[in-house]
């Protein structure tokens, strides 16, 4: 008998394994205003819309307990959640909780777990309403569902980037892979010889970056301020290259960015010199840094250009044009999204 | 150096833990109209209510790859969710699919959990609208969240249930459990003889209530059209005895049951014999029936009375006289929620 070829979920990549599983889905109800393929899902509540998003934090893929305080991966957990509502232009205001334990971790570890969730809520006025506990045969698996509110008009998709649109970035990029780096360079010291004590003090910048991340509420608060209404945005977690990609084909349009325009903080440029890797690199595909990458309309230069804490990478062209990388050498290369794929690290 | 002692999350029992992590949280939005306690939360959205719920599937816990077809692992998933919906008198519109998969599993593997995800999607008229995909070192976890719709008095909490009130399960109770009970048998068989087929042919009605459950939509729908308003109401996901305690906790009432009014299926009786359980047992503490247990006001008698799949098996009392089961023989026992304790299992 002949045995039926199986196909390894890793050749299709995170993504298109997404796109090939949920690709023909039809939508049945007309509240259901957006479904599969930005950051959160979009729900017509009469006058207001409903934003609902979910990730997945998984032991020994997204997190290493040798080198996570519970307490820091409880705040992350909660942050990468509300990072989506935010690149949405969206207020989060509750979430549900979901964590599946081993009986490894005592009641004092969950606590830990629990207090970091619940400073991110106080921090970012979220009400943990609701979740799921339960058994694993090993590790922890936490999965939390954030639900945000926004005006219907005021809801950024990732889909309305148009030719001539400015690209912006807040914040600086690379940092938060950086610190995985020295992270698990430690973890490698560690295991060699456990007298070892960790050489991290020197790194405060890039380890909070990575342990610690926070969504840029402040962003989306200014911009709104300003009278500033992007016309796509997302927010950065696998990579800058990964993200401008996701916006182009959903918004059918091109992107050319500039080398020497991308933010990199000096600290976290030091500590990529010191792994031989290249800041720009860690900027454009290390991932995790929970910036906004967004497009604004010519018209807001004027509003946009007095402020702090967004930065100008390039524009947005034709579909025809692809993605597009002017190195500060001067040459023009095309980018490649090589975000960070957890399939394929798995 | 003093090691500090550390407790055992069992120590707590799965509702001992949640309470004790998410007692003290405080709810910040006034829109946030119920939080952590019931079967879901309730967001408060202008003229109707969001009840949105989440529940999370572990391999190796809450299901058995050796005996859990993919497609049925699916379907079951998504019922499970819809049913706490229907729970608090909801219909289901949206959910969100999150899934960490092992390495192990083909994309072949994933289409067929997908195809029984949107199989119950399209009986339950209910929207695919967003997720996760990602890796995991070891197995597969499903964590789905949905998301429903209801007007805001027509919600029907755990915690309305009256002295006096009359309380009701639909359908028949203990088969899923007996589903379990052979289909674990039949595993050791295989184990012991691999050569052997399973003996199954002769189990078809237990086996179905344990892997492929149907969220009761019909019950909510035609106490609707009845004219009845259950005054509280909960779905049976970890067997009668627990959802009782739930209701009388929530609720601060006793309730007093009796045996000969408990609904068990003929087929149920005979596995359950088959095993020497009582079959009552397999009622009060099986789970997974994904019944409704609902308590209705004595005024509403005249319009239930008429109706199918739905069975008085007692009534609500003071709290101070407790849960108690007038067992066939005329003894009057205490009822111990024994549910069904994933956290125990593990």
């Amino acid at each position: 008998m002949e045995k039926k070829k199986l196909t390894d979920i890793a050749s299709l990549g995170e993504f298109g394994l997404i796109d090939h599983l949920t690709g023909n889905i039809k939508l049945r109800h007309s509240d259901t205003l957006l479904g599969v393929g930005d950051d959160a899902a979009v729900l017509d509540q009469g006058d207001h819309v409903s934003i609902v998003t979910k990730d997945l934090l998984v032991e020994g893929v997204h997190f290493d307990m040798v080198y996570t305080p519970l307490k820091h991966l409880g705040y992350k957990a909660v942050t990468v959640n509300l990072s989506d509502v935010y690149a949405m232009n969206g207020e989060p205001r509750q979430l549900l909780v979901g964590i599946a334990i081993s009986r490894r971790y005592s009641l004092e570890a969950l606590e830990e777990l629990y207090e970091g969730m619940l400073l991110a809520c106080e921090r970012y006025n979220v009400d943990m309403a609701g979740g799921d506990t339960t058994t694993s045969p090993a590790g922890l698996m936490i999965s939390i569902t954030a639900i945000g509110r926004a005006k219907k008009e005021e809801v950024v998709y990732r889909s309305g980037a148009k030719p001539m649109d400015l690209l912006y970035v807040s914040g600086d990029l690379g940092a938060a892979y950086c610190g995985q780096l020295v992270l698990q360079r430690e973890k490698q010291a560690f295991k060699a010889n456990p007298q070892m004590q960790p050489e991290i003090e020197k790194y405060p910048y890039v380890l909070e970056r990575q342990l610690k991340p926070e969504p840029r509420q402040d962003v989306v608060a200014m911009l709104k301020k300003a009278g500033i209404h992007p016309t796509s945005m997302i927010d950065i977690s696998d990579g800058l290259a990964s993200e401008i990609m996701h916006i182009c084909n959903k918004s059918s349009v091109g992107a050319t960015i500039y080398e020497e325009k991308i933010p990199v903080d000096q600290r976290m440029a030091q500590v990529a010199h010191e792994f031989n890797i290249d800041p720009t690199t860690c900027a454009l595909s290390g991932g995790e840094d929970y910036e906004l990458l967004f497009t604004i309309n010519q018209k807001d230069y004027e509003k946009i250009k007095g402020l702090d804490a967004v930065h100008p990478i390039g524009h947005i062209t034709e579909a025809g044009q692809g993605q597009n990388l002017f190195t500060s050498s001067g040459q023009l290369v095309k980018l490649t999204a090589q975000g960070w794929d957890p399939i394929k690290k798995g």
